[in-house]
């Protein structure tokens, strides 16, 4: 697949597709991080996007982008997490069929969640491998298009709109920074941003324990075979072809947080902020608060991935 | 003290005082509480106020009511919750002193907040009596102005500039709800309310464990000797006088919740709204929940009071 078809404008186009079904989510700051941190930072609010999570962003522009003979397949995906929660409801707000393939031993709240967006589930054996071939199974046998979770263009364009609304709202960033995992909305935001201002310096936030683009990009070559370890589990994929070859050519950087500093930040996050914001999503305050030589100073646009967590297990009470 | 003293044009005379303080906090809604509902709700965020709690409102109108002279001399009040941090930091907003009086027991962490926003802590045998005589020594030995966290007029002005607020973003409402403790919040705003539009139906919810208020209008009489036994710590005080007065002129009723109603409501508005709400601000969701036939098919404002909560241990994991 061609890195170079996503553009401004299929965000732009994304960004009109979605407007009807996404919430425009708001920019948050707070004085007292700010303080802390010495930068201006404005948080773009995707916990607060439906399914509490950016990914419904690019589920939607995939399933709208659809031709209607296309669409009426349904749409078919391999997720435990957010991406399938988001895919059932996107296929939902167009009245078609997603299928999501979720392996046996995944956690029963999520798939329950995932279940009652209204997807049909077909439970898999918990490898790669059986997630793969029952996705594939599912789409010969009901012509379901794939809405990959972070590799499928529809769906980086998609999730690019998270930054062009950021822009927007904000009037402008000297800094933007993203979570990564699979590298969709890292590759989604780092497209929209430089699209609007070749300035702005874009990094990625990752987890020491999920390292693969961080390692990527210092070896200079594609790492897909890194075994995560990580609470932050919207993080644990390995980026795909597409991704690295947009994070290549757009990041100023990866910034590797540890599990100590991403607990921390997310507790800061909800004592200060009062939001509820899951591992992943404190990344991001996580690299502002250890690379401070980066943001000093700056108007800094930080990506909340998500608000999905176990509210029966925090990771600071463990 | 004469409770018809405080009008609408005294409440939108506080509102012009604090605006340069004090946030304008969002309205925020949920798609699927109100589906679970059957009513739109409209959350008046004060978790979002500064101090994290609608308090900041009534201290900053207090301390901004003062004339240059007795301003000179300080503020003096006893508390060891919100309204003691409220006055601190509305203290430090005009460069003048808080004297706050804190029960030698009182939990460490509110007390280290409370001085972090700039107050001269005092400390005082943990009864009623001894903050009484502690802080009217320091009223004598300094000439500093007593502000009373829910019977001071200004207090209840600059609390009842939340459902002005409210009432001005929203459009309008045909149900307003907010939590009881002492009763400042719930006095101003039903001031607001009705100066507004007679026709709002203005709702208490209570704690069944602090439940005075329900039991004065019950009686008739102003019930002031309960001892409270609830985990909103925000509404275990009894109410005062002048807040009982306005409570009988302008209450449809004070809807009572248990404690397993209101940490059920409180954990809802985390998962589905990714907000950080303290158990006092749960009260209201919790009254719409048990009490349909009021709220259903209706427009319903609700007052969120704070999101102050101990992280540390959260009421549903006991």
């Amino acid at each position: 697949m061609n890195a170079q078809i996503i553009t401004l404008d299929t965000i732009r186009d994304a960004a009109a597709r979605i407007a009807p079904h996404a919430h425009v989510t708001p920019l948050l700051n707070s004085r007292s991080i700010d303080a802390i941190t010495g930068a201006t930072l404005l948080f773009k609010a995707e916990h607060l996007q439906r399914v509490g999570a950016f990914k419904f962003r690019g589920a939607c522009n995939a399933v709208w982008s659809l031709d209607d003979e296309t669409a009426r397949r349904g749409v078919v995906t391999h997720s435990s997490g957010n991406h399938g929660a988001a895919l059932a409801l996107a296929a939902r707000t167009r009245g078609i069929t997603a299928h999501v393939v979720v392996p046996e031993d995944a956690v029963k709240s999520k798939v329950a969640a995932i279940e009652a967006y209204g997807a049909t589930l077909h439970y898999c054996a918990p490898t790669m491998a059986a997630r793969d071939a029952t996705a594939e199974r599912l789409q010969r046998e009901t012509g379901a298009e794939l809405v990959h979770p972070y590799k499928d263009p529809r769906v980086i364009a998609g999730q690019g709109t998270a930054a062009l609304e950021l822009l927007t709202q904000s009037g402008g960033v000297d800094v933007l920074v993203t979570p990564v995992g699979g590298g969709g909305l890292t590759s989604g935001c780092a497209i929209a941003a430089h699209g609007l201002d070749p300035q702005i310096k874009v990094f990625a936030a990752e987890p020491e324990g999920a390292a693969d683009t961080y390692e990527s990009l210092r070896q200079g070559r594609h790492v897909t075979d890194m075994v995560p370890n990580t609470i932050a589990d919207g993080l644990r994929a390995n980026i795909g072809a597409i991704n690295y070859d947009l994070m290549r050519q757009h990041l100023a950087g990866v910034l590797v947080v540890s599990e100590e500093e991403m607990i921390a930040a997310m507790r800061l996050v909800w004592q200060r902020m009062k939001q509820v914001i899951e591992p992943s999503s404190a990344t991001v305050l996580a690299a502002v608060l250890r690379y401070r030589e980066h943001f000093a100073g700056k108007r800094v646009g930080l990506v909340v991935s998500g608000g999905n967590v176990d509210l029966d297990r925090l990771p600071w009470v463990a």
